[in-house]
């Protein structure tokens, strides 16, 4: 047998795809520390942090308006299952973080759906878990908006007509379209 | 008025106190590397590492049988509430670890009751929250048990006649009784 017919069966790695959103990303200062070139590979003991201090955060945004830490995630095996996840946390004291539709204050953390959409000032991250069987470590992978998460990208995907399942925690249109009318978030948002 | 009338009201400080048990602690070798003599602060944002490898781990134990990280703790706010609370996550791939009466496997997670006991090999460590106030750190004080947690401490404190109220998730004396007499926590735990 070669070498290949006998070498153990490679495991798949659980991917964290995360496409970045902001109205003045063209400039793409506040992106410019980020590689969104290749994937990266993450222990599993590690908490990716995300926020302004390089020190600080595997994943550094250049932007005086971004906290030191912003938010962090965490890769973790959900209990009595050989399911994994990850759980989002916000670390900034000053900015509300969202997931979907829930607001995180300071400290609080949820678990992060297969495919949701996170949002603190006017940053849009759409968030989606590519699930694999290796728990030593995860995988990012950055990828940059072409425009708005909200409007482009999310809206059209989550109708069924794409063959793309609603997760079971669903996030209607109806949804989207309901936050981006409102005032509040069409502020914060600049849609 | 004087500075000490108009000072700003002090915060309490929420306090984890963790009680350790090892068989082999009369020579203290194990935990040598850990201060029992003063009350530590942790920023809120960090996670608090135990395991033997002292350069990733805040708490380290001086014993090859713990794993390089061994568990790690974070501080969290509880979603819609002002209620602060502590998560462990086994990261041990070696070592199971038992908070009360659930089995953690490698990466599981889970929320730590106020009063409990984590067992991991031959340890024990009684785990208590003091609850507080302040949001931007924790402490944590660090006691030596005089004897084994499950058959001294734990047992007659949990006994309604002390005055400690038993957590509405609550550790019956019988649990402790019946889980000392299995033939799989006698091995593991040397009672």
């Amino acid at each position: 047998m070669s070498s290949f017919e006998e070498a153990e069966t490679e495991e798949t790695v659980t991917c964290l795809h995360l496409t970045f959103y902001h109205p003045g990303q063209e400039q793409r200062m506040m992106f410019r520390c980020l590689d969104f070139c290749r994937r990266e590979q993450v222990r599993a003991d590690d908490v990716a942090k995300f926020g302004r201090d390089s020190g600080v955060c595997r994943y550094s945004l250049a932007d005086t308006r971004v906290s030191r830490v912003q938010f962090s995630l965490q890769f973790y095996r959900k209990l009595h299952t050989s399911e994994h996840g990850f759980e989002i946390k916000n670390l900034s004291k000053r900015t509300k973080l969202t997931v979907n539709q829930t607001e995180l204050g300071y400290l609080n953390k949820v678990d992060l759906p297969w495919r949701s959409v996170i949002r603190f000032g006017d940053y849009q991250i759409l968030a989606e878990v590519q699930e694999g069987e290796a728990m030593d470590y995860f995988e990012t992978h950055l990828h940059l908006a072409e425009g708005p998460i909200l409007q482009e990208k999310c809206l059209p995907s989550l109708q069924p007509e794409n063959g793309i399942p609603v997760p079971e925690n669903g996030i209607s249109p109806s949804f989207f379209l309901s936050q981006g009318k409102s005032p509040t978030e069409m502020d914060e948002n600049d849609l």
